[in-house]
């Protein structure tokens, strides 16, 4: 019979002792912390001077193991991920918060945790503290995972109330993957193999482009899409942004896939994507910048305004219309 | 009819906005970070310098709502005491990771967000940034709350591993009380309003008993109680650890909803005790210092022994014998 969490892993007893040993030490916390992981106490402790960012995210999507990654690796990518948006390229910790669904597979559970480690050793972070907790069956579905992380940034945190008139809006990759990509898992629609999302670290390429010139802001396009990043650039700069719609890279299956879903690319979250603003005249060089880190689709997609102060004027070719954030009426459970 | 959080909450878009300015930056993000909440970027940036604790938990407690406490204050307490027992007694900055089932009363969910409020208040601690995802009607029970801390660290971080032969072991107040009550509620028992949980942010406690003596290591004897505790020093210290059972504080009401529920009171889980290793010389100082602090139940309970490495000895007034870790068969969803 196959192997099942039970409540009693979740007691903070010598069951969950066992788990902690056998599960999770034996995958995480190789790192430099002052006090970690294997210590196994109340808490990791860093040593670290300057600015830290800190933030939080947890994940529940469903299905957990979609075309493209699971639940685990995209845990420690949307972390890492805003850290880096943030200016924190380089992330010094992250936690791992788990709740488990009693009578999940255990082998569910350390396929996701062999994620995690993986996706954490690609990025040199270590994961230095966590908690258990283990709910009935019916009570979570299957497994939920939160990550929070800290990194350091040095310089200005990069942030879209720095946006000035004239800074081009940079996308790194193509739009709408990671989202379609789960709804079409999760309809059972097929698009032939060639839909698959797009989790991913992305601190290597915020890194890269801070290195190419004048970065002012960086966002992770995730729930609510492109239009939701756009539509909070400008209203934290409160400014227009200007947005060219051929300039938008998108998939011919995530096209597809829109539309058989009914569902807007731009709405839809991203899972490797990095938005970024920048100084005009440095643009091109971190586009070239962003290319040469591994991003081919990287490209110049619009620019800050000085009217239309808090909304986005999408140019699709034949007009011009405001590009609205999402509603968010539909949607759940993507990331 | 009764308001309730639908999935539109959790999607990204233009809902979530709104639930986010209305109920959250309602009663969040009032502190010193250098990038607050209330920028609403990826992540809180804050200027520290020096060593810096980490830890995380998820909360799961069912009920939500409980005799002396609910879920908010328990997950700010909970992570403000991990921070505080591994010496960071005046934390930095704490997340806030909310995943609510759609269709769960409104009600609850900002009852929860004024408790998380009121006790991050009473701590002095900002809550810099977080995240809020649905689930749906049946895919979660109600709410789950993931804090995540940061809290800075002078000196030697307190550590089980630090502990002496010699070195005394002082509880700060009444063993048992939050388990057992969250117990009693779930199974619908009453004990005339003499038991609740205790519940309640104990840095003060921490912090009053470090400036008294050479603290060298402190737990909050959480899931697994103090038998649990216990065990883990004298497995971090790879020393025995002698208890005197009859000086371990339990009051009557604990006492009698232990027989009633089959439960030691000693393996179940306290959110509001601290247990401390102290320099032998400094232990009566620690304890008067606790006493004048709010604890007026602090006492020394026992002491590191040289021999019985990795063991707890309990001195049960009639003989002997070892205390176990308890295995955790039972007992899911107590915090
Ligand atoms: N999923 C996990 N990933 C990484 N570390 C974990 C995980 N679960 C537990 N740990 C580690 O195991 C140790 C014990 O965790 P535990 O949650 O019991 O500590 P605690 O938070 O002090 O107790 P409680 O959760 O009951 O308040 C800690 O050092 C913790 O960091
Ligand atoms: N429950 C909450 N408590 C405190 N702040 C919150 C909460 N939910 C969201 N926020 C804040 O609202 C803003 C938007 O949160 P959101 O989760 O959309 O950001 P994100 O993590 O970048 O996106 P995603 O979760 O889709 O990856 C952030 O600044 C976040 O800190
Ligand atoms: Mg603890
Ligand atoms: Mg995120
Ligand atoms: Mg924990
Ligand atoms: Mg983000
Ligand atoms: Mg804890
Ligand atoms: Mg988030």
């Amino acid at each position: 019979p196959e192997a099942v969490i039970d409540a009693g892993v979740g007691a903070g007893g010598g069951r969950m002792r066992e788990f902690v040993e056998s599960e999770i030490l034996a995958r995480f916390g190789d790192g430099s912390a002052r006090v970690g992981l294997g210590a196994l106490e109340d808490g990791s402790v860093h040593s670290v001077e300057g600015d830290i960012v800190l933030t939080t995210d947890t994940h529940v999507v469903d299905p957990p193991v979609f075309p493209g990654g699971d639940i685990g690796e995209l845990a420690i990518s949307g972390t890492v991920n805003d850290l880096a948006m943030m200016g924190a390229t380089d992330p010094i910790a992250l936690t791992c918060g788990l709740i488990v669904e009693a009578g999940t597979p255990e082998s569910l559970v350390t396929d996701v945790l062999d994620s995690m480690a993986a996706a954490a050793d690609r990025v040199g972070v270590e994961i230095s503290t966590g908690d258990t907790k283990v709910m009935g069956a019916g009570e979570i579905d299957r497994i939920a995972i939160n990550t929070t992380g800290i990194g350091r940034v040095t310089g200005e945190p990069l942030q879209a109330a720095r946006l000035e008139a004239g800074d081009r809006i940079v996308v790194s990759g193509p739009i709408g993957e990671h989202g379609l990509a789960v709804l079409s898992a999760r309809e059972g629609f097929d698009f032939g193999g060639d839909l698959a999302s797009d989790v991913a670290p992305v601190n290597d390429l915020v890194r890269a482009a801070m290195a190419a010139g004048t970065v002012r802001t960086a966002t992770d396009p995730t729930r609510g899409g492109l239009a939701m990043a756009l539509n909070e650039f400008a209203s934290s700069a409160d400014a227009g942004i200007a947005v060219e719609e051929r300039a938008i890279p998108i998939s011919e299956a995530a096209s597809a896939a829109g539309e058989v879903l009914g569902i807007e690319p731009l709405d839809v979250a991203n899972e490797g994507v990095a938005v970024f603003g920048v100084a005009p005249d440095d643009a091109d060089a971190v586009v070239d910048a962003l290319r040469e880190a591994g991003a081919p689709d990287a490209t110049i997609v619009g620019e800050v305004l000085t009217d239309h102060p808090g909304r986005v004027v999408l140019d699709t070719g034949i007009g011009r219309r405001y590009l609205a954030e999402p509603t968010g009426e539909q949607l759940p459970r993507i990331c």
